[in-house]
């Protein structure tokens, strides 16, 4: 009965031999307890956060409801284990399109030990996260001719703004798969007006500018979106993977807040201009860095 | 006829044996430039953005006017040498207080070598720049009886959000110098009013969140005020120290942003409570780092 997500994008999959999340096919999502403190850090924060009467209502929207957690059969088939019980937030929508963005310069909390710092570090400068304030985690675009669905090397390879910027084309593009000009067909539908992600993602930020709560490291933005029964789009965002999120302390989530910005920059310029050629025109000399942590630092390699 | 600049609060003071800044007493300030790539690359980002048409006005004057470099008498005695001029932000002020905030959780540009990139990740790991999205690099402020003029082992110990808070109130209070709780008595006309420093920090915000042409690394907000001739405070926002600056390439400054609506949040709740007791009130297990970079990746210190 339960099964692999469809729409997963990014993280591991469960399958014969790997842990990976579960849905039952009526609205629910079952993630298991990584072993490692991750897990419980995970379900704290939910459970946390879940009753924290802090957290207006209208932000609530952004996450999945939590239905605590249940031992379940684990879908690497090694026996029982501890499941987080979470909405299947995608399962109102047939087929949907999905694109997991990690969001954050920094993707480790600044209490992180040395090695796992240097680990993550090395993967922000590997990507976009360094420049552009957040990073593509994996993608899917629903096609007449099925999934538009880049391998892991396919999204690794998306290491520059325009990368980047091509990919949020596509995503709202009638030919994803197509080497031509992503058409941006539904970008005004899935982007644009008032229930467009767009405005979703405003109203996070607002939320962002003023919460002290919670410092969300290495969550995922997943945006979705979709046709319901009468022909609507619907465009959906949701918060997701809280193994990394520390107290707030008083202070705002400066770290995402300005992802989420650059996140939305992008997308504003799809809207006012989808035909625009990428241009930089600025002043300063050319810089490149071509990352290097690990190779100096010794011992830090995967 | 030039001397070092009084309101000077970080970085290296002109003295003799050592090469500083100095300023003419009619308006001018004369930055030295740095023997390495540092002085020219500064020089050319003031090159570039002082003929750049695409600031705008009301976001240019919170930069210094600049007017080319010219051959000075180095402070330290070792004789000529190009100097950035510029305008003494400060001169039109009677005893100015400052204070300077050095933006960005992190400073250090993407494309930095290792090893400046590791000096400075330390650094950020030390100060509440990663937690924060700011630290403070010094400040004065003007009192009935001198100048609260903490040094630098004072600044240093500023590490947690109650200590910026503290020091951000003492900035605003007639009894910095005191160890009872700071006043505020200055809080509303310095941070508040339609002159004050919050409205001057939100328009600079507002250009933040479109940019895309700078990315301000390890750029200094310099926050100041002071009466004027006839008794009426003048606080002053103004950005310096532009020699990390590189490219926007199409992309907002989120690190820059997100340390700006960081510093943000902490004056509007100043202005909001002044007498506010610090309250962190959260659920997540407590977390404190000892930074211990340069102790595991051996031969990293200063």
């Amino acid at each position: 009965m339960l099964k692999p997500p469809e729409h997963q994008v990014a993280g591991h999959q469960a399958r014969e031999g790997q842990l990976g999340p579960l849905v039952d096919g009526s609205g629910r999502f079952y993630k298991p307890l990584q072993s490692d403190s991750r897990g419980e850090h995970e379900a704290a924060f939910y459970s946390s956060f879940s009753s924290d009467p802090r957290v207006p209502s209208h932000v609530r929207r952004f996450f999945p409801g939590f239905h605590g957690t249940q031992l379940l059969p684990a879908s690497d088939g090694s026996g029982e284990r501890p499941h987080l019980v979470l909405d299947d937030i995608f399962s109102s929508l047939l087929r949907p399109s999905v694109i997991d963005l990690k969001i954050g310069a920094c993707t480790w909390p600044p209490n992180s030990p040395d090695n796992y710092l240097m680990k993550c570090l090395r993967k922000d400068l590997e990507t976009t996260s360094l420049t552009l304030g957040f990073r593509i985690s994996g993608l899917r675009v629903n096609t007449a001719s099925g999934f538009y669905n880049p391998d892991k090397n396919q999204v690794k390879s998306y290491t520059s703004s325009s990368d980047v910027k091509r990919v949020l084309k596509k995503f709202v593009s009638s030919n994803p798969d197509s080497s031509s000009d992503p058409d941006c067909a539904f970008a005004a539908v899935v982007y644009g007006g008032s229930e467009g992600l767009l405005a979703q993602l405003l109203e996070l930020k607002a939320w962002f500018e003023d919460q002290t709560l919670y410092h969300f490291y290495s969550v995922s933005v997943l945006v979705g979106y979709a046709r319901d029964e009468v022909g609507k789009t619907r465009p959906l965002v949701k918060l997701v993977d809280f193994a990394h999120v520390v107290e707030g302390d008083g202070v705002i989530d400066h770290n995402f807040l300005g992802g989420l910005c650059s996140l939305i920059k992008f997308i504003s310029e799809i809207l006012i201009d989808p035909d625009e050629k990428f241009s930089s025109g600025c002043c300063l000399e050319e810089s490149k860095r071509t990352p290097q942590l690990g190779i100096e630092n010794g011992g830090l390699d995967e």
